[in-house]
């Protein structure tokens, strides 16, 4: 088996690059992109589009024709060998000759895990796996984390000032971050197969919760827009309902819910906890939706609530260069912290200018 | 008179650098730094160390010797005028027969502003004045503002978590950041001529407010630690009277501090505003002290009081990698900020890593 090279390196890097095409659209199946390269000649790219559409490998061995024979392929996750909504990579692979396929990751359901690269092996082709394989996990989280965990890849999104206040006590909060943060804020949604909220801030601002940015193209996909709102108090005249997308409204059960149905909303009953709608039931039953990503953009009560129970995955946090003092609203509403040692610590990731603002990207340390 | 050039700005950059080996002694004077270059050799640098010990232009002409004649003296504060604790310095210039001074910023004293200068220019040396004026007067902030304003420049030292958590509720607030803040607060108090703080810090921290880096050497200075405690409650055994350093408590005047002078603080009545000390007066009585830097440590009662004044100058927030959640304190307690339009803006001066921590420089916009 031939040893990992530069080279190596830079063609996967090239397969990540083309995955990340599908960042809008793929879901709920995982961003995937392939390069084919023959005798040092890129001969075939392909990345994965839309679910129904071709998968990375078709896209890249039409590219390639016949050059695909005896050629290595450079591919961000293991081809498919199952008989989906399109037969398996790993036969298509196989017919027309490539001679070694190297992979990032395994696919991440387990039954099927190793499953194609078997398949390629057991057909005589040179198999490789896990070149570059935490930036191509990274890069479908959200995909491994509902195969994995029956749950969708968590990421609470909040603007605050500098000093950890995101809104006024009298509930002023809008333009808090600039138009830079804004504009990013729609990338985030754009990436997300769900976008979170609690009815207190429905009932507050009426916001779209949509993707409405012409520089973004989503080939028409929209986030299902996801109301926490145990009590059912959504009227059927918010704005979210006017817009093309859909709309689940989860309350506790045992309210009339005609009103908004007939408006357009899908309304389904949770288990409670407490007098609150169940938020970890909520999220498993995205994650049956095949919601993939779900972005929370609430009020500090949900995203406190979401930090108590440890269940987020990311924090995006647009910090604008403001002091706004002490009559206002905290970032998380979090009532069981009452200690120092109930704090959590996070693991920046990323932190990065955006327009005046400061986006900080941090996981929950364990 | 020659133009500037990058080779002019090369050596003033150095005799700021010089400048700022007084950053913790030279007070209450400036940093001053002096670089003598005679034909494109630096024949002779100085800078001021101490009070009272010589200036810089004096340790530079020392230096050069014979080697000052004709020589260009880059220098970062016009040379004095006046007979102080020293002759002036501009006599000294001119005796050694200089043939150029680049200064670059004017003495921020009205009355002598120029003086200096004109007493060069008028014994033929080429005189040039506002070479990195700005960095020049930056360095020297805390001095100028004693000067012009007869207020010391006020920076307001913050200790918090991402999302603005000074404290727990029930008052836990000892390591939110790590050692290398801790370290970076030594440097910050070391360059100030006071560290203030409330009585309640005292009362439930018992701080020392202390240069103790051994790395740091201050030749034996202690900034002044300036308590403000209207109804007078400091105990006679807190720790930072046992001690080296002078300790001034600040009260509203009418109680008995036998005790407190006893145990070697000295204790000072103010005008009251309400029920508290008057904290600009006590910021004025500071800079008829000298005292060019206040460096503030202390509680968001007196952090957010001095920001309703808009008595800061300058924010120094060490930023943890941590949530503390709502059961916390406020980075500062802003009663009379009831609406959006009361927060301020900040200029975001510097950004860095300090071990674990962020620490953001900026100062409040207008």
């Amino acid at each position: 088996m031939p040893e990992i090279s530069p080279v190596d390196c830079a063609h996967m890097a090239r397969a990540l690059e083309l995955a990340e095409r599908g960042q809008f659209s793929a879901r709920p199946n995982p961003m995937v992109g392939c390069v084919i390269v023959n005798d040092d000649d890129v001969v075939g790219e392909g990345w994965h589009e839309l679910a129904g559409a071709e998968h990375a490998e078709i896209n890249a061995l039409r590219a390639a024709g016949d050059r695909a024979a005896g050629a290595i392929v450079y591919v961000t996750l293991e081809p498919c060998a199952h008989h989906g909504k399109t037969p398996p990579c790993a036969e298509a692979l196989i017919e027309a000759g490539v001679g070694r396929v190297v992979a990032a990751m395994q696919d991440p359901h387990d039954k099927v895990a190793g499953k194609g690269l078997e398949m390629l092996s057991d057909a005589g082709v040179d198999v490789e796996l896990g070149l570059m394989r935490s930036a191509a996990e990274a890069l479908n989280a959200g995909f491994v984390s509902r195969v994995t965990r029956n749950r969708p890849f968590v990421r609470v999104k909040v603007a605050a000032s500098i000093d950890g206040a995101t809104a006024m006590k009298n509930g002023e909060s809008q333009w808090i971050t600039g138009p830079g943060a804004r504009a990013d804020v729609q990338r985030l949604r754009a990436r997300a197969g769900a976008v979170m909220t609690g009815i207190g801030t429905v009932l507050a601002d009426d916001p779209s919760l949509n993707v409405r940015s012409e520089d973004i193209d989503t080939r028409g996909l929209q986030p299902l827009r996801v109301v926490l709102d145990s009590r059912l108090r959504m009227p059927a005249s918010v704005r979210m309902l006017t817009l093309p997308g859909r709309t689940l409204v989860c309350c506790a059960g045992g309210q009339d819910d005609t009103g908004l149905v007939e408006a357009g909303a899908e309304v389904a009953a949770y288990r409670a906890d407490g007098e609150r709608v169940d938020v970890a039931t909520v999220l498993e039953d995205l994650a049956n939706r095949e919601v993939n990503d779900v972005l929370v953009e609430a009020g500090p009560g949900l995203t406190g609530s979401l930090l108590e129970k440890d269940l987020v995955d990311e924090l995006v946090i647009y910090q604008a260069p403001h002091i706004m003092g002490s009559e206002t609203r905290p970032m998380f509403e979090t009532p069981s912290w009452t200690t120092l040692a109930d704090r959590r610590g996070l693991e920046i990731r990323d932190v990065s200018q955006v327009g005046d603002d400061t986006r900080i990207t941090a996981t929950i340390r364990d």
